[in-house]
């Protein structure tokens, strides 16, 4: 069992945010990746109003970038960070009729981006619900994971299925 | 296939927030669930704190009642409603070591409250996230979609898993 | 014993925003006041900047408004409310270098504004706090308080201070 | 002289958020018009990139719908209103170098939308700006006004230049 | 009479964001504290929820932390901070029926947290307010002030009554 | 035709935020302005209520400044600063019955704050703008525009128009 306790808690058991003020700034990468399942004919539409004249995923990939932003306002214990840096790229598969994302987040600080990254997913995932609940109301939105992060004490972190590199990855 | 388009763009194929200026105000339910999957290790310490000292899911669960109010603010083409009641439940499953999140939504107004369920549980589950990432790098945040739906023109969406009833059921 | 019980916890003990869906939308006004006291020499330099070229007070009474605005984004189980009017009023007090902050705010709504006339008062008092914190650091802020409430089904508040009536007082 | 005072002032002549409860909820809509003057090779570049695989007037439509919604909080006066609907279209003339920026915005409400659509029309305006800064620095945003009003107490305001009409007029 | 003078003041006489872009970055930390005054019962009902299942402090706490973050959006002029440490602690004193709030937070930036410290103890004194005024309209938020201050040029600042003390407290 | 390119596209064509990760933090100034048109009645108001008892441009200075502030929340592709310094100047030029803005904004950080100071002039004009309405519809915001900008890679920028200069210009 991990030594590293929860160390969101404080001494009498309640929320806290962690102490970070001694840690060195360093440049920090995080990737995470998620999933939105839409209907064929969703998926269709999505597809066909690009490239005839709308633009879900413009709008989503927007959404994402601000949520990134809004993270420390969203998530009660996580420090406010000046990001650096924000991408959001989307996979539209057919055969599954889904839109996989992928947002990569940096910052120099003292603490990582894991869940600026986490909140740009969801975020784009949620505003192609949105533009798209409609006409298909069995969207399902899934998988938002961490999929790569780098920079700081704990170093790299890579799940197997990321493949990705960085031509400037952080060195402290 | 839907002979309802994608309303959420103008005649220039670009978004717009719906106009929904002559729609009646009427009260509206929405109910959606989403899965957050945890280590079994994590998910006996998310157990234990909340039994000691501890309560991950009391933090979450404050964060998804304001990030439901927060809905318009980061969904780029959704009406900003003045919320009537936001409630949200957690269900822990042992044997998949993983948290069911419910979030029940209710507004008097001219459209529906899906997007403010769905944002409230991604926020609750993004906190649970945050709040043990530091023993568990590979959280999944699963399965997030609307199971209710009550109120407006539309009438009523009952997603086949939900059972739920309503004492106090909207009626126009 | 008050048989009304802490509305705001759910079931399982936990925070909710009570349903106020079915209630209805009435006139609704509530008043709070509140203190700061600062040194004789910082009462002196806000009163002098006021008459010269400053206005420590305009720009807390900007703060204030704002924060009432703000206030379902900040108290998190508190319904978002579309405030219909919100007056500040400041009353210097030199014998006891203090001023005395009044906060009006109305809405027409399923619930009442006390939190927001609160937010308001503790809004502007911060901002005088912050205005003269480089030349005063024992500023206090105190007795943050409900005078009068009116609207809604629970009826009149009046505190044996408050004095005041309002020509178009809430009818329902 | 108009007899209407600057209704923005209290009796200590500070500011205060006029007190609109008793005014009757009525439709309104506010058109907004603004104009953004870039250079020739800006104005290609922004051009090209839309038909090519960029669309900074999509980024800056989101961008403006966005600030619409934000009124309230950037305009410390401003009364918190419910949108119902926000339209922005985009009108680049070549001849000039330059996009009119047109915002529609409604609500059902007891004041107007004059400043929403004028928030809309900045917030997609400096958007526009900031996305193409790097290669022009002489961008200039100018006559930011409205140009038509409709509902409340006042009645309809057209300015000579708007020729527009809505199939769905607010009547009270 | 001190020497320095009201800086929030430009020569106009108007508000400005003082100048701190040549300050050093240094490690600060500000503690606040204040007091909620309930009745005896809500003071009883706010224990029993505790232990039994409800925790009135726990959602106050969350507030408070989130309320630190938003220092900057609520006092007009103040620097926008990355905190990096947030700390909220309760102290019911059943003798007089009141729960002391203590805020600390630290940063690294060129000013001060003060005005966070004492917006996480309004921030968490307002949300138990809000979370006991159906069953009390006499809650009482009073001395609100700071008691402890280190890091920067003024040096530290420590309230007669403040006897805590910092491990790592700040070095530049 | 300059080489560099629209930096706000990816490779798919859509927004991001521009990677500054490798970007030395340096000091950095950026003067915008802009100028608000009334009618020469709304005109002699605004004058006559500053020196009475009401002040138009304080409260519109508030704004301007918080408006700084808020930035990267309206800017969808704008990086997050900590501002160090915001200042906000009008000059009512009584032949054109106009009100000339001019707002100063300072940071040290990896990128420019020309958005923060454009979105500073936009936000008191649009606050002159709405205590104003009431007795003026036609009132103009006109001639926004960057005239300075100092520190990082790409050096000065002085519009013919500027002539000022700062004390402590930004060195790195």
């Amino acid at each position: 069992m991990s030594k590293q306790g929860l160390t969101h808690f404080d001494a009498a058991g309640r929320g806290r945010m962690v102490d970070v003020t001694v840690k060195k700034n360093t440049r920090r990468i995080a990737v995470a990746r998620g999933t939105v399942r839409v209907s064929p004919e969703t998926f269709l539409r999505i597809q066909d109003r690009r490239i005839e004249k709308g633009d879900v995923l413009g709008v989503a990939q927007v959404a994402g970038i601000m949520a990134a932003k809004r993270t420390a306002e969203v998530i009660p214990l996580c420090h406010p960070l000046p990001l650096t840096g924000v991408e959001i790229e989307f996979n539209p598969r057919g055969e599954d009729s889904c839109i996989d994302i992928e947002a990569r987040v940096k910052t120099v600080g003292p603490t990582g981006v894991e869940m600026e990254a986490l909140c740009a997913v969801t975020g784009a995932a949620l505003t192609i619900y949105d533009m798209c609940k409609a006409v298909d109301r069995g969207i399902t939105i899934s998988e938002v994971r961490l999929v790569y992060k780098h920079g700081g004490k704990s170093g790299e972190y890579r799940a197997a299925e990321f493949k990705g590199s960085f031509p400037q990855d952080p060195s402290e």
